[in-house]
């Protein structure tokens, strides 16, 4: 379903955020008072607009009410984040998702108002922070606090064996989900499938349990 | 494999990489040039020091040449990151990862040595694009430009139904991995097994099959 969403603040994220908006098939109303970034978005945008969040008078001739979803991508200032996000629920926009600077400034945002609030600099640090941190992640979906399903490089010491001789399930609790090769992705890999270097696994399990097979095969 | 990293520029994303990195294990040496952000790293970062990282003299002095890995977290200057970024190669650091603010500084980073090159606030804003795009999106991981891992919260309409009456896979040509309710986390679902308000479904297909399935029990 087409929704109707206005950003505003077109910096790194909020610009990034409009265009995968606008890629997905909704309306987006990019808004920021510098209007070199209003340009630069004005072929993107569903609309582009020069404006000050912050301007009550502004937000009404703009005719915010009628928007589904406002995302406040205004990072730095806290002052603006918060009269923008107090206004746009005053004109009864149903979802306000705001970017905040750090959680003390998050939970004021949370008092005034806005329905969700996103940390993004500091989501990236962790997401950056866990792939540094082993030598075999690409990717991963945090299922619980301590369960995860993690895309892999299958690590060399794995190079031709099958699933059958790996045998993680018995050996450390875990489940090879998938296995992605240069031949497409093979769902739920019987026994006898092999792993071959270059190979991307997909493994369910507890966090300790894939870092025990993570150092196993290091 | 305990690791030795520097990481300089302490904003929202380096110190919440820094967070992460030390929770994992690993060594961090945090490097600032602001002396508040240093010092709120202090009880965090294995090491955490006020340096000019565009000054070699300091560079060398803080033995730079020993860590395995750099990643420079300045996002908004260019000029310093070019600096630092040649500097930490002249010392032979195996692996330099940037932080850069779009893709034209990223190339110039590349050229003059950058092992990798992030943008944390593009990525999150296409990260969050996609989930305010889907009703029921919570989280994905990208197999291939076009064939995904979702994490998707249970559509009503799919309710007191079994994977054999879904059918998805027949259908839709998707795969549903796993089902996580409060029970727990179901791998490799059965026939017979019901899907709940409330459940979180793991399903991976290509992304225009994920997209129908998505329409049809919107
Ligand atoms: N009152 C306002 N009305 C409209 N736009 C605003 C207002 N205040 C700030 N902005 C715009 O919001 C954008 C993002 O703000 P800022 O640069 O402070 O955040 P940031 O966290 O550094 O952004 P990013 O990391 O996404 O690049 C800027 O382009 C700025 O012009
Ligand atoms: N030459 C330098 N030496 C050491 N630290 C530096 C240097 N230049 C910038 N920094 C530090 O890098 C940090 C991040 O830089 P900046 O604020 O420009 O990036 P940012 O993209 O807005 O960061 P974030 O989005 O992560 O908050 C700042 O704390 C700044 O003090
Ligand atoms: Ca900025
Ligand atoms: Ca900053
Ligand atoms: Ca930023
Ligand atoms: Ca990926």
């Amino acid at each position: 379903m087409k929704k109707q969403f206005i950003v505003i603040g077109l910096g790194r994220f909020g610009s990034s955020l409009t265009k995968t908006l606008v890629e997905a098939g909704h309306e987006v109303l990019a808004v920021d008072k510098d209007i070199d970034l209003v340009q630069s978005m004005s072929s993107i945008a569903t609309h582009a607009i020069q404006a000050d969040s912050t301007d009550e008078e502004v937000l009404k001739e703009l005719g915010v009410g009628n928007f589904s979803h406002a995302i406040v991508a205004i990072g730095e200032n806290l002052q603006s984040s918060i009269l923008t996000t107090l206004l746009l629920k005053e004109m009864n926009i149903p979802k306000v998702t705001v970017k905040a600077k750090n959680i003390m400034y998050g939970k004021v945002l949370t008092k005034i108002g806005a329905d969700q609030v996103v940390y993004p600099e500091r989501d990236m640090g962790i997401r950056l922070g866990r792939q540094l941190s082993s030598d075999n992640l690409i990717d991963y979906i945090e299922l619980s606090p301590d369960y995860n399903l993690v895309e892999l490089n299958a690590p060399a010491a794995m190079n031709g064996y099958t699933i059958q001789q790996l045998d993680v399930r018995a050996k450390y609790g875990v489940n090879i989900m998938a296995i992605k090769s240069a031949d497409g992705i093979n769902i739920s890999p019987l026994a006898e499938d092999k792993i071959q270097t270059g190979d991307t696994l997909l493994i369910i399990g507890a966090n300790e349990d894939i870092s025990a097979l993570e150092r196993k095969y290091e």
